[in-house]
């Protein structure tokens, strides 16, 4: 058979070999480096055999796939030494997730972290061993009896009886645990491993059934991984904003209040000020955007027009009861049809348009509890939302100042290095969750491919991330827990305009449908604040610091002089403080460089004589003693030019 | 006995006189003019006894409640002409209003503009005839059988009987009404009558009960007041934002949306946006506020500790069933304990304080349907929040800024002139509706008293207007129909900390509670904006106009210059477009003088080889051509002295 291996070369191999054996084939340091393969895309075991022509890829520890496959392993690791030391413990399951793995046992009392350091030395121990894993598959009845003294993993076994599946295991050594793989081919790469906490669970995440004690570790094939792995967690930690946001006022949350709900402090109010304005700013002045203000509600008429209320219903929040009340509300979980009767209050001539209209708009999800996360899982949350209506042969140009827009704003908060592109198309096997025909689909994909690769974007493809009415450019971004999320959405939409009833009059006097835009600037206010405050670990960009420079008199003689320098400051436009505490200036100058105030400007008896000041930048320190004037054009320059 | 009289004049009557009779003995005009008396401040008929010492106002129709007794009498007269001339129209209610009166009648087919002139001549006849109005009570069923002919009556008098009620009747020659009065002495004063429309009622405003037909009028002594009124409401009218607004294209409202949910058109978000960020600036730079921004829904935990979940629950938007769901939630009708929650995040010392909380806040309110109306009656709204934490000993002082702020932001607008003020008190015979003791109230309105003295400030006391945690200081303007309403409140809250647990340290080292003042900048945005275009008619000052200045090429020769021109005016800061469309320049102008643009800049071949522009104002018409720059420099110079 015909295998297209790596960089498209074609190899003979005989039909019926494993992956492994492939990769063994092709060198013993791939077969070493193995962790799973891809047939045509499909990811395998390493013992599948290859039984036809197809395209094979071997995933090493270097892939995400490859280090998952060896974090599972890692879990049967984990599983085999707990047995080995608390042969009681009754096992759950033990899944590798995305920056680790973790066991759900059943154990009479939690482990404590001697009970860990003590497992991880077993796992240790297992690993030397270079045991091998064995895969085999049992019916139901024989596999219940291999298993008589696991209660969980009886449970497990009823239900996939029930649906029909067949019920596999993985053995390696005297521990054999129920699992469909993909595995290592033995214990041995599991070598560097850290176990990193314990915390309750309950059984099925059901809070009825078992509690279960749940272990969280880590592996590397090498020890040097895994302490990379272990400082970038505990560097994402320190500037996690759910931490430092706090820990720097500039959001709070209240249980009286509820989760998913922060409350912007002076400074984080301060900073979505300072972006909402900038925004606005640019969309009006540079863009021609023009404002809309919409209700944050509407009755659930418009939902059902939407299809919201048929399908989006237990995300929103609904105001009144459907069965009783006349008139029921619900909070609004987008901005397009509000923005679409604002130009349906209105007739339009070909000439109006684009009309490009952009809102400062708040928008809620009815989210479970249990979800939410400090700015970025919330009920409540702004966007620069916009919606630019126009003719069909405005869409390429349109398109482009959107991509533009978005350019600018994410280079401005110097984001954009982060970036990445996906072209969100439809599923054509999961029809009904999308409206249009295919040949819909096909133009407006085809036109939003075009205009990407004219504007020379790189970006991935992707099926079934569409929005129900378009395809839609999101760019992705990682934030430092190496997560990637969508920030910014440009969706072209052909469709909707019909829906609505929205028309313009052609020079040709015909009335014709518009085609949509819906676009962000920027991500939703609260996850770029979230973004910007771990990017930066709380030392925002000067132009985005809520306060820029605090002024510092050493003593009562110089307050005069140094109120002076805070009116001149504040005059300019500077956002300018004075701590004048009756506090050692060492005490002071900590505290200001603890709360990442750019500028500190230390005023002694020496600089009220010179008319000067001592300047002190967060991030190098003492810079000297200099006139005001001078101070305040640089930092005048700093605020203008975004410097980072 | 001894009657008190205007002036504190004190003079002796006999005891039993009627009000009447006392006016008749002060003069025979003073008899001729009065409507109605007050005895301590009660409003009284003019036919009742004095029996006892007192103090008694003669009411006359310059006087409110005067006038209002006139339309009573008015509305029966109008019934007294109806039954003349319909005989078959049975009797609803017919009470006076704010502006006028009217009267509910069932009759076969509607009134049409023809049967209310024929009305009005009838009722004209009736004032001239002078008839006199005699006021008799009547046990039930007696009442019923004198008003055997009217099935609305008797329901009412059944009504009245139930309740232990005295049944009292005016009869004006051949036509008598149950009515609890008062009422002028006879019909000679209702002289000057306009019936001003006729729309369908139901009885009682219940749907499923009889359709009335519902007949509108006003009336006055003279025909020059009547016209006078005429003339007020038509220019009121005229300038209704309800009308002008939708017009302009500040705002529309959408049918699927909602009532009271008014979408702000591009026009009406940039007002919001000018308004919005004078204020933000104005609270930020000059009156040291800092920003929060919290969120507009909260658990029904925090509504049942500050009142609202049991005193306000059905004006609240409740989301989920507290019945069923796990979690409720509202939307906050106000902003008091979120900034609260703010406070507490923290620690404070006597050190921090004042401390001067100010937000943008969206607010809601479930009111019913049908009282919906433009910008103003709505059930969202957003307004300039802000509350001072602050130490006793800095009360007076910062109370004193609140009120400098909204003077300022009054004169700004150009609203000074239209404000009066009004200490707000609470009710000490209704004291479930307040917390706090009466010594509490005592000292809390004799500070805010006392504080208003020391300004000079001249306002009137309303009993029973305070908020339930302390007294007010309502700041009221009437709109041009002469409505009075409340558009900016200052109030003095010193119950509240304790009650959320605030505290700050004081420099003793002891806790203490602080102060609160409540306070507001401007009314909220949505009703400013309403008075606003009701008070210039549309034509907004300049720096608060959209659309400062609209550049009008003549033909296409000059649209390069033209262009160069709206560049420079934008680069500039003003807001400005051009209008390039191949019209006739008059029809331009027109057009632009109908958006009530402040500016037009008209450019022909002339202005073109000048460097120049032809300026037209939508005030002051042509005012001849002028250089660019010399037009740039007075548009900002009106903008930024914000020249009304």
């Amino acid at each position: 058979m015909k295998v297209t291996l790596k960089g498209d070369v074609v190899k003979e191999f005989e039909a019926g070999m494993s992956v492994y054996d492939i990769a063994a084939s092709l060198g013993a340091g791939l077969a070493k480096a193995a962790c799973c393969g891809k047939i045509n895309g499909e990811l395998v075991d390493l013992r599948t055999p290859v039984t036809e022509d197809c395209k094979l890829e071997i995933i090493t520890s270097d892939d995400a796939e490859g280090i998952k496959t060896l974090w599972h392993t890692a879990s049967h690791v984990l599983a085999q030494a707990v047995k080995r030391l608390y042969p009681n413990a009754k096992l759950g399951v033990g899944p590798a997730t995305d920056s680790g793995f973790f066991y759900d046992f059943h154990v009479e009392k939690p482990f404590t972290s001697e009970d860990l350091v003590k497992i991880e030395k077993e796992m240790q121990k297992i690993a030397k061993e270079s045991i091998k894993l064995e895969r085999f598959e049992l019916p139901a009845d024989e596999a219940k009896k291999l298993m008589a003294d696991e209660p969980f993993k009886q449970e497990l076994i009823d239900e996939h009886a029930g649906k029909g599946e067949a019920i596999s295991f993985y053995r390696q050594g005297e521990f054999t645990d129920l699992c469909a793989g993909p595995h290592l081919m033995d214990t041995a790469k599991v070598k560097a491993v850290k176990l990193t906490q314990c915390t309750g669970a309950y059984w099925r995440g059901d809070a009825e059934k078992a509690s279960m004690c749940r272990v969280y570790g880590v592996a590397y094939p090498k020890a040097s991984q895994l302490e990379e792995h272990l400082t970038r967690i505990e560097e994402a930690k320190k500037r996690d904003h759910n931490k430092i946001g706090r820990e720097l006022k500039y959001f709070c949350t209240a249980e009286m209040i509820g989760q998913g709900l922060p409350l912007l402090m002076p400074k984080g109010a301060k900073l979505f000020q300072l972006l909402n304005r900038y925004v606005q700013d640019l969309e009006e002045n540079e863009y021609g955007y023009v404002m809309t203000r919409t209700p944050l509600m509407a009755k659930s008429d418009l939902y059902k027009l939407s299809g919201h209320w048929d399908h989006y219903r237990d995300g929103m929040f609904v105001l009144g009861d459907p069965e009783k009340d006349k008139e029921v509300f619900a909070l609004r979980p987008m901005t397009c049809p509000f923005q679409y009767n604002v130009y349906l209050n209105d007739m339009h001539s070909y000439r109006d348009l684009p009309i490009r209209y952009g809102e400062t708009s708040t928008l809620f999800r009815n989210e479970a509890s249990g979800e939410m996360h400090g700015l970025i899982r919330v009920r409540q949350f702004t966007i620069s939302e916009g919606h630019i209506i126009l003719r069909p042969d405005q869409l390429e140009e349109e398109f482009r100042l959107c991509f533009e827009l978005m350019q600018r704003t994410m280079t401005d908060l110097g984001l954009i290095e982060d970036l990445s592109y996906r072209l969100s198309k439809w599923d054509p096997n999961n029809r009904e969750k999308y409206i249009g025909t295919p040949e819909m689909w096909e133009k407006s994909e085809g036109m939003m491919r075009d205009i990407l690769d004219h504007l020379g974007v790189d970006y991935v493809e992707a099926v079934g991330e569409a929005a129900f009415y378009g395809p839609k450019l999101d760019v992705q971004i990682k934030n430092v827990h190496g997560k990637e999320d969508t920030l910014v959405t440009i969706q072209i939409d052909c469709m909707l305009a019909q829906q609505y009833g929205m028309t313009y009059i052609e020079a040709d006097g015909t009335k014709q449908h518009p085609y949509i835009i819906h676009r962000t600037a920027l991500g939703c206010y609260e996850r770029t604040m979230a973004l910007l405050l771990e990017k930066y670990a709380g030392a925002l960009p000067m132009w985005l610091s809520p306060e820029q420079v605090r002024v510092l008199p050493i003593g009562d003689n110089q307050s005069e002089y140094a109120n002076g320098v805070l009116k001149k400051l504040k005059a300019a436009g500077i956002r300018a403080t004075i701590d004048e505490r009756r506090e050692k200036i060492g005490y002071k100058i900590r505290e200001a460089q603890l709360e990442k105030v750019p500028y500190m400007l230390v005023i002694g008896e020496k600089e009220l004589e010179a008319n000067a000041v001592a300047v002190r930048s967060r991030r190098d320190g003492d810079k000297g003693s200099m006139p005001v004037d001078e101070f305040l054009a640089l930092a005048l320059e700093e605020d203008r030019t975004k410097a980072k």
